[in-house]
């Protein structure tokens, strides 16, 4: 079976704007045995999204529609599939209901227009959208012109992947063929791509029965996605997993994830089963390790807060880094991490504390300490220990590459 | 003028790439007063191929093909598009010479197939290629079918954009119409989607000469993007810039940014007029809010830092936090929302000073502070502002949510 996504929106025609739903749902009706053919984007005018709904019915047996679903206007996408379908819309009066509920609870009113989102396709089951106001259709077409599969889904990425989970998924595998697909993502850190596909081809080259392909994604941090199918799960999940292994011999230690885990949830894991804490005191990523860390639900266990010591006297005041130590080697230098990474420690009464500084630019290098120069240290009770890089890239990246190292050390320092 | 691209690979249709070419062309071609009305993506079947490039011709003007011009089997664009176009390839020995000659100057022998890069659909004009192997073909038809342009450029980056202004700009200026676009985007803060809709529809609706897309941006954010032609630049500028305004007063102070800045570029801006500073304390956006205003190069001149304050302890150990507070009100609380406010303002003597706690989930939260529960305090020296909110979603939205309340108070204050 085939599919074809269109991802609907005149902000998609725009320089400014990629579409992203659409990898997640390739990800998704892939490990259902669909593979997507074309990709199709298109703005809000109604003649070009009923054509573009047209041509998708003739060439895939399951077309997927993302976006135009809100209220206003320019929200087309359930008028132009009931016209390219030749069905009629009805209002359903329960959705509106519960839309003037969802207003209501927050102590708004609902405006007329909101009511377009009860519209509902003949023939269609609605997916209600647990995240947002715009519930979803699903069409199974069966008549003399053949068979097909229409889904209309929300374009916010949230609403989509929890629609597409809870309410798509299950009609759907009634539809789909039960082929099997495994995957398997490792995750290896502060190698380059290119060193890795080197190191990697010779074992995963002679696999022809598992899919690989090498990704390079955030700074430091390389990703190898295997994927094999089978006609049972057992047999797919066998044909990965032993590449994997091999995989992960060669890597040894610099494979930080093998199931598609975060370095931050990593971490997180290893702190927690030692019982251990963490402080950071950040400089030049302002606060992004902190925040990385957050993001993982239940991060208060094991992280205790930090310093975001933007400002030199703040390097003093929150993490105590004595201040001619900054007068005599400057704020970047290794000395004033050490401080900052033991000074937090400290503070904060932590088992182990981490201190960043560096230059983010795209300002404030110099020939002694250019853009990209970052020093990363780990305290414990024990030992600190510091490392002096020069990363390469723009600010978002310098400071992403900054906060990876650091928590590839905790990692290493705890395995 | 309306063109489509179409973004040729089977990489394209898999979960881990992105077509981001077509961005580069969509901002080209809408200089030159083209507008995007499509974009395809598909893989290298034949049929598919051929079939994308003969549906594309029978909507837009002008047709963009962009891949598939290598030596391999795979690579099919020549092949296809002489097909869609009902014309003939025809082999190029000059070009089977000039490949020939770029293989020995590396030491390299020249394998057959590489040939197939010479072969020229009937009628096209080659479009050399300064930076890689595969020549472009640039086709103006004009039969009894009508008029329509097509360009068959390389995929890599470097190449398109080398090749698009050396040899495609100038051919596709002597048959567009000297149109210019212009555009603007307003971004609005802390209203709802819809809500913004209502109110802006009577103002937009009527101004058919610009078109007009509401966007719902991250948590707490609107954009409404602009865009005008017209035979000039400034006469298009004219056209959004009078909506504009019409919109700005509409919507008065919730306007944040006008040519697209983001609210964290704002707030800075402000700061840095009033030459005051701003530090933070958080417990639940765990550095998000610093992370985000960190993000703009030369934040250090308005940002002192601020700190992370997850443990309890940490309140008061970073931020002075009386832990009495936290014992009589509960860690979320208005109180201590107030007191981290005002604590991190006295420790980093800053001139404001936020604070921010609330429950962000999945887990922690009760019936009296439920998930979503978020106090947002801004002090400074002469009062303490506190706003207690709930904000919907999962924990990454309500983290984003507070960091937005947050800044956009920030902007108040100094408006």
């Amino acid at each position: 079976m085939n599919a074809e996504i269109i991802a609907i929106g005149s902000e998609l025609l725009t320089p400014f704007r990629q579409d992203t739903d659409s990898l997640y749902l390739t990800q998704k009706l892939n490990e259902l045995g669909v593979e997507i053919s074309f990709k199709t984007l298109v703005g809000d005018r109604r003649a070009d999204l009923t054509l573009a709904i047209q041509i998708a019915l003739s060439r895939a047996d399951i077309v997927i529609l993302v976006g135009g679903l809100g209220p206003t206007e320019d929200d087309l996408t359930r008028e132009c599939a009931a016209e390219a379908l030749g069905r009629h819309l009805h209002r359903d009066q329960r959705i509106v209901q519960e839309l003037r509920a969802r207003f209501a609870a927050r102590g708004w009113k609902m405006s007329e227009n909101n009511e377009r989102q009860g519209d509902v396709i003949d023939g269609a089951e609605v997916m209600p959208n647990a995240r947002g106001s715009a519930p979803g259709q699903f069409i199974h077409v069966h008549d003399a012109g053949g068979e097909a599969i229409v889904l209309l889904l929300p374009g916010p990425p949230h609403e989509l992947m929890g629609m597409f989970e809870e309410q798509a998924l299950f009609r759907l595998r009634r539809l789909t063929p039960a082929n099997h697909i495994a995957t398997r993502e490792l995750k290896i850190a502060m190698i380059g791509e290119s060193a890795v596909d080197k190191r990697a081809a010779a074992i995963y080259k002679p696999r022809t029965d598992v899919e690989t392909t090498i990704l390079a994604g955030t700074p430091g941090e390389v990703q190898l996605h295997l994927r094999a199918q089978a006609e049972t799960l057992e047999a797919a999940q066998k044909k990965v997993d032993s590449l994997a292994e091999a995989l992960e011999d060669e890597f040894d230690d610099a494979v930080f994830s093998s199931k598609g885990e975060s370095l931050e949830q990593i971490v997180g894991y290893f702190l927690g089963m030692r019982g251990a804490t963490l402080a950071v005191a950040e400089s030049c990523s302002g606060g992004l390790l902190a925040e990385r860390i957050t993001s993982v639900p239940g991060s208060s266990r094991y992280f205790v807060g930090g310093a975001v010591v933007y400002d030199n006297a703040i390097k003093t005041t929150l993490a105590d880094v004595p201040p001619q130590l900054i007068e005599q080697h400057g704020a970047v230098s290794e000395q004033v991490a050490r401080a900052l990474a033991e000074g937090i420690r400290n503070r904060c009464k932590a088992t182990f504390g981490i201190g960043i500084t560096g230059v983010a630019g795209p300002g404030g290098g110099t020939d002694q300490k250019p853009v990209g120069l970052v020093y990363v240290a780990l305290a414990d009770d024990k030992k600190t220990e510091v490392v002096e890089r020069k990363y390469p890239g723009d600010r978002d990246r310098i400071r992403h590459w900054a906060t990876q190292q650091a928590l590839d050390m905790v990692r290493r320092r705890l395995m």
